[in-house]
């Protein structure tokens, strides 16, 4: 019997998180059922949770993969562009199903300690990210300096938390792109 | 048999509208069953449907007393001032209820059209009140008059809907408060 190498089981885990973020992204957590997991990675559910512990682990599996990638963004573009980016992609699909499971996730963080405290690793990830950007900006002489850069990080993410709502509801974007403009002034030296 | 007076009506109204505002913080909309409806009020469904057609109505009109409520509040005292006495009250079970409902508002906002449209008339009455008050402020010479009021009616918007994202997700308060100063800054003039 061939052994399977490493490299053939990372590339099976990124082909499983892809079709479970589609999965997600259509059906909702609660939509998306072992069998559409299955339908959508066409694979058993045998095989999908051999690397997924259950669906918990595979759906905060996708969320690192978001919060990973936003961290980059963040470290590179600021929290700000991260928004701009959503707004410029909120009418997709794909975005829109993105938006939907933020809610969910966020109904289910009032209700399951358990994942509260699985998720909150991740947030804290991207306040890490958003709060080390805001000091180099302060350090180059961009940012206001009469606030604390914890209120100022908390600030962006009242803004972010916002955005997701507002779209997530399907309310149009309006003039959202001159309000992301407001928030960025807000935070920059007069 | 004696005639019920619209007094008589009235009241009763009231009193199922506030049995069942406490009904929907405690269990959620979906969780509110009509069972647990008439348990709470004390009522049939007969006699509770006789006010209201059906538990969707039954929930608008709650959301309308909201609603309500909030616009008064904006036109007296501004949109910020509401953010903060939500800030203060954000560790009452009462409040962690209705954060709670909001977010279930929010889903089915995405997924209900004709529901949609009945809340989108709730939204627009408390839109309009900022943006009245914001004029108001202006003629007054306290608001920044470089960016359109719609433009500032927005941005305490998103602001709001932060908020409660933030807030019903049961994430502590942190600074909210220095972030609403931040907030209210933004909009005044400098």
């Amino acid at each position: 019997m061939p052994r399977v190498s490493q490299d053939q089981l990372d590339a099976r885990r990124q082909e499983i998180l892809a079709a479970a973020r589609a999965c997600f992204a259509r059906h909702g957590y609660e939509g998306a059922t072992v069998r559409r997991l299955e339908e959508e990675t066409g694979l058993s559910r045998g095989a999908i949770f051999h690397h997924f512990r259950d669906k918990d682990s595979l759906f905060l599996a996708v969320a690192e993969d978001d919060a990973a990638a936003m961290v980059e963004t963040v470290a590179r573009n600021g929290l700000v562009q991260v928004m701009r980016d959503l707004l410029a992609r909120a009418d997709s699909t794909e975005t829109a199903g993105w938006l939907g499971s933020q809610l969910e996730v966020s109904r289910r963080l009032r209700t399951d300690p358990a994942f509260a405290k699985r998720w909150a690793e991740r947030s804290q990830a991207i306040t890490d990210a958003t709060h080390e950007r805001l000091r180099r900006q302060r350090d180059a002489g961009v940012l206001r300096d009469d606030v604390p850069l914890d209120v100022l990080t908390q600030f962006l993410e009242l803004a972010y938390d916002g955005l997701v709502l507002h779209l997530a509801m399907g309310r149009p974007p309006g003039d959202l792109g001159r309000v992301l403009d407001l928030v960025e002034e807000a935070v920059r030296k007069a």
